[in-house]
């Protein structure tokens, strides 16, 4: 069994962003040599996540949408954790989109349906955060 | 390490359906000869999900009216994604429902709780769709 | 490949309960001698979650509440699942909370980040429960 392990690191400038990680996910699969396995891609951070969906502005502005109104960030007095924070609605934001994606590497690439893209989305930013990349295979 | 790749074709004619794929991971499992391992099941489409849960029609039908409410299709208007497309809500639902399952393998067989069964969730059919099972172990 | 399964039982005497997981996780992940890998923890039960989220009980309460306005309990009625059993809204909340995490082990250890923490979410309970621990790596 092979294994590659990477942190990447990106700049969050605003509170909440969709960035698309989905190159250096392939970039890491080719560099590991591994030609058939597993790869996880999981965000370090409990306020954001990975998800693979489309890679179509007009519905990531939708997922903005759509979040606030199941998850609302204000009034930040709703939420007993925001006693000492303000950012309760992004734990449940991410809960909804997820915290990982496990994707299948075949062939020494990643095996993906014609329109999934992987993304890195924040609920919490104004600074820099990681984002965990582990392939494990042969 | 040995592993096994497949993906499996299902017709959709309806816009939404809830298949049964429980049967064909379990077959695969056993054509693959891991004694030992993990199984990643997904959908290879972004308005779709590969989820597990119980195998009663009553919630299946739960499951259409909860959707319908956290993340209606119509006014098709209401998102952005649809200025060329109609199925923004399909991206939201998969969303909830989740893209992915990684079940056990233990002594050759999948390892699940009593209930747990595999199913396919399409929120935009009328066509033939796809899915992915990875099986890697030893 | 080395691996490790183990199924953990836990007392729920409540209906609903968060319950920290995550020194079991640890302490399996160590025994198994596994360097580099990855350890799949996924709840058997399919009115339950697994999830990685802040070990903070403010949080905690939030999600009780904002799970109960997405998918409620009461009236039962309201539910077709619920003509033979009364749990119908456990079923969707598991969704939004998810069955299962994948976390990578990197140098003998959990790979997490600082304040990421594996908890079960059991919405019907009131008996003894139990988590799959699934490590494979070498």
């Amino acid at each position: 069994m092979k294994s590659l392990t990477k942190e990447l690191w990106v700049d969050i400038p605003a509170r909440r962003a969709i960035v698309s990680i989905h190159n250096e996910v392939e970039r890491l699969v080719q560099d590991s040599g591994i030609r058939d396995g597993l790869v996880l891609v999981n965000a370090m951070h409990i306020t954001a996540s990975v998800f693979i969906n489309d890679n179509e502005s007009g519905l990531h502005h939708d997922y903005e949408v759509w979040l606030e109104k199941l998850a609302p960030e204000k009034p930040h007095s709703q939420y007993k954790h925001n006693g000492f924070e303000d950012n309760a609605d992004g734990h449940m934001k991410r809960q909804i989109m997820g915290r990982e994606v496990v994707v299948a590497i075949t062939e020494g690439k990643l095996h993906l349906g014609p329109w999934e893209h992987i993304f890195y989305y924040e609920f919490d930013g104004k600074r820099r955060k990681r984002i965990l990349i582990k392939i494990i295979g042969q």
